[in-house]
């Protein structure tokens, strides 16, 4: 019990710091094993479950990469209040139009103009596995406070290692 | 000496574009194949050169990754602005003094408390190769003015690609 406590505290506290950071960058591996990333819009949420969606093309470039290497990274950035959240992931394509409708926003027809019924209108899963996050109470991220939480070990978060962060 | 124009003209776009984002999202290859990103300061910079240079501590996790795999992307997010930058380079560790003195910064103290002599003290140089940014003039990224520029092809950029942007 006390495992699944700690994950789903690690997990609400990632929703926490990315509910208002709507677009983030989503970093897949290209055909010659490279990181490329694109901003991509989350709904500004991680769901209950640990789970990113993302709408998409299902013929977009991201996605025949994603089905390459589907091992994922999504970061979050709020520069102006040094807020910075790493989590990676294992993503696959979803064409369930059920989903689909919970998901829609009348907003999307600006990169979907034929609607959410466009079957080439779909979503792109990340199920998250890892998290890290930088979150500054000052005005600097020197001071940041921060931790590296494994969502699927569970593991205590570590409030001792803020020096041992990749901020150097 | 066209290439050599566009290349340049590509490369000022991009280093405009990051001059105000002072921290951006460095991701490299983990042990595992998988992308593992954290935030680190650029240093407003993109040089003259195309290369970005961070401060890392020598025996630092991202340095043995670098070490294993040296293509990394690095992502700059202006959520105000809807403004984002991605750029692919070759990391490599450089400790030469000559360059950590020119470059150091007397509140890097923060993170090398030692100062600059300090022999854990080094630089990370991303030399780019491609680099993408999604920049909008209005206030939505749905009309993104958009373009994918190889800085080593000198590709010339293609302003007709906003639709198909990574955005979906």
């Amino acid at each position: 019990m006390t495992d699944t406590q700690t994950r789903s505290q690690s997990l609400e506290k990632l929703r926490e710091l990315v509910k208002d950071i709507d677009f983030c960058m989503l970093t897949t591996i290209d055909e010659d094993g490279d990181p490329h990333s694109r901003p991509m819009s989350s709904n500004g949420d991680i769901d209950p479950n640990g789970d990113l969606w993302f709408f998409t093309s299902a013929s977009s470039h991201k996605v025949a990469e994603v089905a390459r290497s589907a091992k994922v990274n999504v970061s979050f950035a709020d520069p102006d209040n040094q807020r910075y959240v790493s989590v990676t992931g294992v993503a696959q394509l979803i064409r369930d139009r059920e989903k689909i409708d919970e998901l829609w926003r009348p907003e999307f027809k600006l990169w979907f103009p034929k609607g959410k019924d466009d079957p080439e209108v779909a979503l792109l899963c990340v199920s998250l596995e890892k998290g890290e996050y930088w979150d500054s109470p000052s005005s600097t991220i020197g001071y940041a406070l921060s931790f590296v939480s494994s969502l699927i070990t569970g593991k205590q978060p570590d409030f001792g290692e803020n020096k041992k962060v990749d901020l150097q």
